[in-house]
């Protein structure tokens, strides 16, 4: 079989198709909120002051930087850990990422900002835009390599898609909290890339397998993206919190999750090495799967205790998935996960949702005040024959409702994908930039080895 | 000619000079602003309020920080694509960058800030400190590689002075608005720099072409400026904004037009290939043209779509330049722009001088309310004669009168910076920085052609 | 001597026990601050406002994100510039910090923040964990290189509780200004690192010799972290100041006072090298010794003109250090200091406290205003007959405490980390990540010298 790799129309089509689309419905729908109208002032949030300090801007505009940098820079230089796979990372990344939050930001607003003929647009739409794109981020970890920018844009385009529903189905319809996204954008984004990646199995990967490594400063370039990520993660799960102690309190909670889990990860990593040495790939990855398993769980009354046992565990349960779960995937359920996003998204993914179902569960006056738990949970109005173990049902619904979605949808999604026109690469020439990249003159000679004539662009 | 780049007494007098210069004049005029006096107190800001929360700072810090970011690491990352050139982008960026804000404190304080006989320094003057030295570093990206550090201290000096007039210039006198410095920092920023560097031809650069290119992992070290510029737009377009929603809109918008902008701006980097392969360069650069082009309109309504519609012309605008107008420049006009800044500041910030003239035309009490068209464009008091009309006009006037400042400004500071005694490298050893660095050992043998006889510093 | 490097057992044993006892001790003594607890109410906090704006996190949420960023990306890739000892910086850096942090929620948690049997966590907390952390990350400076991760979690371990003791002496007993933590956190780790080093001299490490400089890149992921350190070093300095102007203040003086030091730091490597090149080493490090010697006097009065002063002066001491006084060190002391923290941490901390004091002293009515001079400095109450002068003393005094501590403190820990079994690699494997890192394959065969037979780790 011939690839044709070349994406000089495929690619420029598909951009500027999806951009015109959404200019036009950008132009029917969006306008902005109150918060960003020149109408606004400061008395009509509330009645108890005239301050511009109450606009929701400056509750959450910094939290809504970190997130965006997490997902541009956290989870594009993260993937940079292979050797000649870089430029694709960071760009692709980059190129989905700008076209998914535009899409979410219509989709989320139709479910969720859509008042009067309009989707009302402020930060709190950033920021859950992003967070959508997230879990994009997340399904790319697991075809990293292996897809071109085409096939890329449309899985963004699909993925967004259910993740809205999904997303509305849980947080609308179930009433489920789960402000840090450990179902909506972990799980479920975790189990649709492995859905599609399992669809798209290679069976000749292996012919690329040296170019599936990283060089010393590929890893260097990875641990840029960790960083950020872990350092910023107790925004990411505190963006969209209720206003003030809930906030407050996610922050502290991912910050306690996090430190722990580096901890673990760094003891797994070391004792499971036959001479004590430590993997790069357990430091960038399983460090931050305290900070999706508590996802769901952080604005709650975890208890600082609380979120130190669950990144106890996940560092734990994430190092050992990339040491022996990943492997078994690959080689029995025809699953290539090339970043082993199931350690570092799926598993803990999972284990937030229960985290956080049973934490809601254990909901109580005592704890939360009587204000708080109607402040918080909202037991009140419709939801006052509501209590605490309903809340913790439904949170655990929202978990199998995720995985399902995520299940059908990634198979849908990966035959589409799978169909041969999309521009992908043939299995030798999987990770490998130059594929889809002008290369610098050092590398142009190096780049494919003599034997891969299939590689040659099938020029009409 | 024998080029002297032994900057031993050079730099080092430069830099003591001017920072002694900056700390006699610091002694006598600067002092800290109300809100950053121990004097103050919350309620004499607002009277409603007694509460710390209205202190200016924490409307404009987090925005302020990231500003920060994008001129130290943003522009100096961005420049480090050069293989060879890497210390001196981020080195030298650094050292004109922390010279330039102590300069442009003072500078643009003489013209906004001076009361009483002092220049009162709040957070505002250290974000307007950081914008000016950005229409430095703007002008640095076309000189990059063939100036030595004492030129950049120089074309600082007066590039901030230069810049501080053409802002009082259009703010003060015009009453033009350009929240995002459309004009006053990437349109005068952008062709000061092209003035400059076409003063400063250099015939026989072709000589050092080899380190004009980039390498594989100095590719990657640029798009970490190229993401912290990318993601951090949004709070540099709506820092200096007024509160509340203007500075919330001006991010929506931001954000809007740079999202646009990725996708046309691959498309056409892929279709402008012959077999539809992707160049970093115009990742890296022309991605970041939306947010070039909506600095004077994103505090407007602009409305989300019309940020989208800036964004998809001014990636396609952006990427074009690169292709077919840079090696136009310079092999017809004798403009030699290394980082492209024609297509990245010079264009989109044309654009966007003119989007935001039309924005600022079509404005009425419809869109904005009556209120909020007094609160916004000041069409009160002196103004009330003024209208959307006459405010359009004077935004075109300051486009006008940037392009003029930048432009005669350029040709003096070119020519002084011609002078053979600054210390500038010959053409062989432009983008080298072993020119004015001490190298790591593995580099020092490499370094130079055998043949660079010419480059042995005359000592006397 | 056979050094046994292998930590199979050593480091998941330290590491899993550390963890466990922190899970415990946070289970007894943890709990939320009123402002992260469902039960707070905004008008809780102020009696006149009911906004939630009012929620510590809110002013100090975005400091404590940059602080977050300075200790894991700003020092752990400061430390990067070894050419073959990236991963052991920049991962060790993050497992230190990540079992500092919670240890140090605990300790300065029983000093500070102990009420009613429980500590009490809230933004501010956190903050002050990373700070301690800081003084950890300083003292690794010193030692890089040269000792395991288990001897860095011993001496974290310790390092930590020597800073609470001192912090409480100085903060609690002596009432010492310091939110910046010229003594605390720098002077301090400095001299703390320092005789650790000195009691762990080691005579024949010149045999690692080579692989104590850098390569060209590991210097520019250098450059990554000298530069989020240099434009964090504001919110480091004001993150914990009083709200309002105090905080606002601290931020101006420092961005002052490292702007300076950058361009005097830059003249004096110019003019120490002989031929006038500049060093990245000064580069990397002089320009931030600013930040350090405005720690303690950042908030007070010290007037924007007195930062320059401040950064003037460091920028040359600092650099001076690098050249002249490291080698001195080295050679005549036995104090192997490998990123020279006494240049950057050890003499600017000294600095930045004797200016504290000095700034102290002179503080007075008609600066600070009556009301300013009582709120600021708490010249009222207890200390009624307390006034500038005596605060200068104390000021001076903390000093003396500080250094004292980190000299006994250092003497101790060294000792016990001299202790042989801690897996610490031979002299002729210093500065390398192959002991402790499985490596990517381009490496594994270039590593180690043939001669390194020693390094065979003595398996059982």
């Amino acid at each position: 079989m011939i690839w044709n790799t070349n994406l000089r129309w495929r690619l420029p089509v598909t951009c500027l198709l999806l951009q015109v689309a959404l200019v036009v419905l950008f132009g029917v729908f969006v306008r902005y909120d109150l918060n960003a109208d020149p109408h606004w002032i400061g008395s009509q949030r509330n009645e108890n002051t005239t301050s511009d300090m109450e606009n929701e801007f400056y509750y959450r505009y910094p939290s809504f930087q970190d997130v965006h940098v997490m997902i541009f820079v956290g989870f594009g230089f993260l993937m940079t850990f292979l050797q000649r796979y870089g430029y694709s990372s960071v760009g692709f990344n980059f190129l989905l990422a700008a076209f998914g939050i535009q899409w979410a930001l219509l989709m989320q607003g139709w479910f969720h900002s859509y008042k009067e003929g309009y989707i009302h647009l402020g930060v709190e739409n950033l920021i859950n835009a992003d967070f959508c794109v997230g879990s994009v981020c997340v399904a790319f970890g697991a075809v990293l390599g292996k897809v071109s920018p085409v096939q890329l844009l449309i899985m963004t385009l699909f993925q967004v898609t259910l993740f809205s529903v999904n997303e509305f189905i849980l947080l609308s319809l179930l009433e489920v909290k789960d402000a840090g996204g450990s179902m909506t954008i972990h799980t479920f984004g975790a189990y649709f890339g492995l859905t599609v990646t399992w669809i798209l199995y290679r069976p000749s990967l292996h012919q690329s397998k040296e170019r599936q490594s990283s060089v010393y400063h590929s890893d260097l370039f990875a641990m840029i993206g960790t960083l950020f990520l872990w350092m910023y993660w107790p925004s990411f799960n505190s963006a969209v919190s209720k206003h003030g102690d809930a906030q407050h309190r996610a922050a502290i909670n991912t910050y306690c999750s996090l430190a722990a889990c580096v901890l673990t990860s760094v003891a797994l990593s070391s004792a499971l090495h036959k001479k004590g040495k430590l993997d790069m790939v357990h430091i960038q990855n399983a460090t931050l799967a305290g900070g999706v398993a508590v996802g769901t769980a952080a604005e709650m009354m975890l208890m600082p205790y609380g979120s130190l046992i669950v990144g106890f565990i996940c560092g734990i349960v994430s190092t050992l998935g990339f040491v022996y779960l990943t492997p078994f995937l690959e080689s029995r359920l025809r699953i290539q996960d090339t970043c082993g996003i199931h350690n570092l998204h799926g598993l803990p993914g999972i284990i937030g949702a229960i985290v956080g179902a049973v934490t809601a569960s254990c909901a109580n006056a005592k704890v939360y005040g009587i204000k708080g738990l109607a402040n918080f949970f909202g037991f009140d109005g419709f939801k006052t024959s509501w209590d605490s173990s309903m809340q913790g049902k439904f949170q655990a619904a929202g978990l199998f409702v995720s995985l399902a979605i995520a299940l059908v949808g990634g198979i849908i999604v990966g035959v589409i994908l799978k169909l041969p026109f999309w521009g992908q690469p043939a299995d030798e020439n999987c990770f490998e930039d130059s594929v889809y990249w002008e290369m610098p003159e050092e590398l142009k000679s190096t780049v494919l080895h003599p034997e891969d004539s299939t590689l040659k662009p099938a020029e009409p």
